[in-house]
């Protein structure tokens, strides 16, 4: 049977709500009585117990990390610093996995169960209607990797995807390639439609080039591969390629080199994330880094001041990007 | 302000301990009372908190997930198959990164004060002492990818690392290598010790063969790019190497290939595990394929037999690997 606090309280001869003081963060105790608790505590081997505790405090220190794509590699390292960033701050994450999940009813009936304290969402493809549905039913939510609006509903961390797609556009034109195409992301991601719109709304007065658009069913190596062996197979294939992301770009490569193509001499590329294994020596992909450590940071930073506030007006956070300069692209040509 | 199930009682029309036994698993209650409760919930959007149940069922449904490298990419598939089937049979991972902790203590206190009702150590790296201090502390404990031994202390569902190891060397003896290395793991890790010894004694009767191993200092890509670097500037390259996972594989291949020398006509490789990338075209990794999926499986129905008993004696689950022939080993010699 788990040890209570009556019987630490009794054995260290203080009252019960000193003890409970004791393991209240914040709450006053003098150094004398927290020795003989903390010696009672050791001797019965007590461990406070978060859950029972937060239904006094309100507090279970639990915070929902919603995600949906599990053959992203980049969610290994958005999973470790989240985890590490909130276990430093004594907060615990509960992984909610909605790899096939379509109900943001159920999510949140779930989620609200669980009394998490916050959600952050880290998606850039799971609907806003999951988020949105956190924040309708009173749980404060970060939406990491989201959409940057002028009002946005939620709080949003993350880059400007319409301006990642002019960098990526910039880029292509920077070498000359005549005949430039984005394989994008799901149709359906916000993250893919802004993308395409900034890298489009950066080519349209660019003169002499032609410019196409295809999308990948989602954002893995899978669909990487599948689309460009289909793009290869109509004998249509563009001289640079804004991938969506940098597994896209990783499918990409591989269909291409697979079908007799050399990168960059054929074919040049360009991702987005510069996720671990994009500077990997056999990959060696040039991208648009996606400020991953920084985006975390701040995502549990506002988790942090929503907890600490009782209402922070929903904010989106912008993060700026940058071109990380590898082997799948083309040489610059002099201006 | 929360719904409470005092509110949804005086709605539906019936005592508070109907309601309690509506949200309670395996508790009776007619279905005329049932549909009158879904009802009153319904309308007032109640919500039965599961960590306020705990304190009753005893039972919080959180499972500790622990985990240790968030640099092996293999976690993502580890960390997808976990959480869909906790969530499938209505339990909720707390994750728990564990990549700085060296204190078992510390680790069995903060899971304690979660109350989780068990907890799952994935991870081959973690000392065992771990898993033993969750147990000692009254935990369920199933060790995933955990050593296999005839006394187990704690519940271990794996491979035998030893058999993988033989059948690394049998698959480069049956390519007529005659220089044969194993570019391990980090030699604390028992996986790391399990793998060479079976890799060592099934050479040790080769006639003819020189057997060498080295060590990389953790399963990532950036260990093995620097180990096999070492061994390049050495200027002492094996003609076939196993290399303790696949993540170490890649770095051993990328590093071979920026040095000059070509897979397999120069090196041969053979890696464990099988992971997603293992696949990917510009990889197509021979190794040996971990069941991942089934050491899964079993390790979720472990943790719910647990749950379901009072108690079940520790015990060692055996899973079967197979040799997933690619593209880094030469053709086997006809004998």
């Amino acid at each position: 049977m788990a040890v209570t606090l009556k019987e630490v309280a009794a054995l260290a001869g203080v009252s019960r709500s000193a003890v409970s003081r004791c393991y209240t963060e914040g709450a006053s105790v003098s150094p004398s009585t927290r020795a003989k608790i903390k010696k009672a505590a050791d001797q019965l081997g007590y461990h406070p117990n978060a859950l029972a505790s937060s239904l006094t405090t309100g507090r279970t220190k639990l915070i929902g990390l919603v995600s949906n794509n599990f053959h992203n590699p980049i969610f290994l390292e958005v999973f470790d610093l989240f985890t590490r960033q909130l276990q430093d701050r004594g907060l615990r994450p509960l992984l909610v996995n909605l790899s096939d999940e379509t109900d943001p009813e159920a999510s949140v009936r779930m989620l609200k169960q669980y009394s998490v304290d916050a959600v952050i969402v880290a998606s850039s493809t799971l609907p806003v209607s999951f988020a949105e549905g956190f924040q309708a039913a009173g749980v404060p939510v970060v939406h990491s990797f989201g959409r940057l609006t002028d009002h946005p509903k939620v709080h949003v961390v993350g880059i400007d995807n319409k301006q990642a797609g002019r960098m990526a556009a910039q880029e292509l034109l920077r070498r000359e390639y005549k005949r430039i195409s984005m394989l994008a992301g799901p149709e359906s991601a916000t993250s893919t439609q802004d993308r395409l719109f900034g890298f489009l709304d950066a080519l349209k007065s660019a003169p002499g080039v032609e410019v196409s658009t295809s999308f990948a069913t989602a954002y893995s190596f899978d669909a990487g591969w599948e689309e460009m062996n289909r793009l290869i197979a109509e004998g249509d294939i563009a001289q640079g390629y804004f991938c969506g992301d940098d597994v896209l770009s990783i499918g990409v490569l591989s269909a291409l080199q697979a079908a007799g193509f050399e990168v960059p001499k054929d074919v040049g590329l360009i991702g987005l994330n510069d996720m671990e294994m994009a500077r990997w020596n056999n990959i060696n992909l040039t991208t648009i880094r996606q400020p991953i450590p920084e985006v975390v940071r701040l995502s549990v930073e506002m988790v942090c001041d929503m907890l600490d506030q009782s209402a922070v007006p929903p904010k989106a956070h912008l993060l700026p990007c940058e071109v990380v300069e590898r082997g799948t692209l083309g040489a610059v040509q002099p201006e």
